[in-house]
């Protein structure tokens, strides 16, 4: 029952009010996959050049993570800059040197292609509907976008998410896709593109399914420190579509239990949660599976009343 | 088991993306009193001037709430003036004309020294303390403040505070009063200037209560449709001490639950979320105790897990 995650990998310069760091570990990819592999096998379709560091595959490798999909050509890594506001809920990019992921095509391995779950990342949407393409028998798949995307590339994301049983973005973006600012009214304009579950990121505020007619929400979990919150969404990815596929989730014959569905939406949350303690993606050399368990009877002694 | 309310009561003129009122009954005190008044008898301290309208008195009339304590002197009433972002998460005051509560000096009718519930709106620190002196077998107590009393009568305040069961402030203003950004950090520090509970209001995305070593969160109602968010935090205030008030809870005796707590946040919350869906206190001449129950159960059934 694994899981193929498709996005980018990359070396990440982050500046908080914490500290900074130059070049980590970083990409959607990455993060989405350690996140992951807390619950299931992921196997990983990216990109990286002749720069990309041996004891960065040896993390990946040490979690179970499968690199047969990930592609090492000429050239340098995907390389982002940014720095966060005091209160680290606004980031300013510095620098996006885009190098081999630019031209970055998604080849499944023909061991990828039978997989039954799919998470694609935040890549242009044609390049997220092959990959689609190229799988069969999937149970459940979804994933990101960016505004980006749906400003330039509307017409093809419309097409790509109607496709999708999940789609993951956050409020800012929900509210740019749907045109509504309501965030309830947002989400059921986005719902009638096609995904059957949508949930709605936001931050350190939380996040909110929407699956069928029904709502669920949970408020973020309260961290003593936030050193870092790059990375954070797509933690809430790997967790949320990990718990799913550990479960054995079919949104291609079952109808979905929202109890499940809201079960995954913590442990993204967890994830997220977890990610934030430390820079990039260091929470996680040391993360265990009952940490993880912990934080999310936390969550239920938070919020049950 | 009645409660005394102390604070403004006022005319307001609100605009946001749903329209515009020039005139309409406002004020912290008449939005508390309206939504304590769905669950215990409410009893105020205000002021008001020769142009106080008798169908505003007719209103809070209609709700129980006793008036002996409403002085009219002459003069005009308060009146404030603002208009709302388009998301309405920010709002310009427009105008603020303090008119007769420049002078207000609360003055307690005998009958209301002896009750067991009192709720200090946002006025003056050294008032809100002299009006705490003026009762006596208090069994619950607390308020509001603003970032005016927290930056210009810090040390007054730090006084008054001291003394309360509960302080209710927003998010803003408690990382003002604690100097800490995390608001983990900041529930602590204030904890330790006497209060036993601290609730902070994060509007659209609900409230966390803090008591003791725990903490407990609740995300905002979300709603279909915000008209006009003015006194949604009083109305918080007015359904969490009106519940606490109609189950007797006694802080100067017990060791509070945190079971009752989180229910008074709760109702708080409902309170909070029905005060937005119509234009000032518009949304309390027709609400009723069923409706109010109702919201309470969705909340669990949007949190629950």
């Amino acid at each position: 029952m694994s899981l193929v995650v498709v996005g980018s990998v990359a070396y990440d310069g982050v500046e908080t009010p914490h500290g900074k760091v130059d070049r980590m570990l970083g990409g959607a990819c990455t993060y989405i996959s350690l996140a992951a592999s807390f619950f299931t096998k992921v196997r990983i379709v990216a990109v990286v050049g002749e720069d990309f560091a041996q004891e960065d595959i040896d993390l990946l490798t040490r979690h179970g993570i499968d690199l047969e999909g990930l592609e090492r050509v000429p050239g340098k890594t995907f390389f982002w800059a940014g720095v966060y506001s005091h209160d680290m809920n606004d980031r300013e990019t510095l620098t996006t040197e885009l190098n081999v992921f630019a031209d970055f095509q998604p080849k499944l391995p023909d061991s990828y292609r039978s997989q039954p779950y799919l998470l694609l990342g935040n890549i242009q949407p044609e390049l997220q509907k092959s990959v689609r393409e190229q799988m069969n028998g999937v149970k459940l798949s979804g994933g990101d976008t960016m505004n980006y995307w749906i400003s330039d590339f509307r017409s093809q994301l419309l097409v790509t998410i109607a496709g999708w049983d999940f789609l993951l973005i956050n409020d800012a973006e929900a509210r740019m896709l749907s045109g509504e600012h309501n965030l309830r009214r947002a989400a059921a304009e986005i719902l009638a593109m096609g995904p059957k579950i949508l949930v709605i990121k936001r931050g350190e505020y939380g996040a909110i399914l929407f699956h069928r007619d029904r709502h669920f929400m949970v408020p973020g979990y309260l961290l003593q420190e936030v050193f870092d919150p790059t990375g954070a969404g797509d933690c809430f990815a790997g967790g949320f579509i990990g718990y799913l596929a550990a479960r054995g989730v079919d949104a291609s014959s079952d109808n979905i239990g929202d109890a499940e569905l809201r079960r995954a939406v913590i442990y993204g949350s967890v994830m997220g949660s977890f990610c934030c303690e430390k820079f990039g993606v260091d929470r996680f050399r040391t993360l265990t599976k009952p940490e993880i368990d912990e934080r999310f009877n936390e969550f239920r002694t938070c919020t049950e009343f």
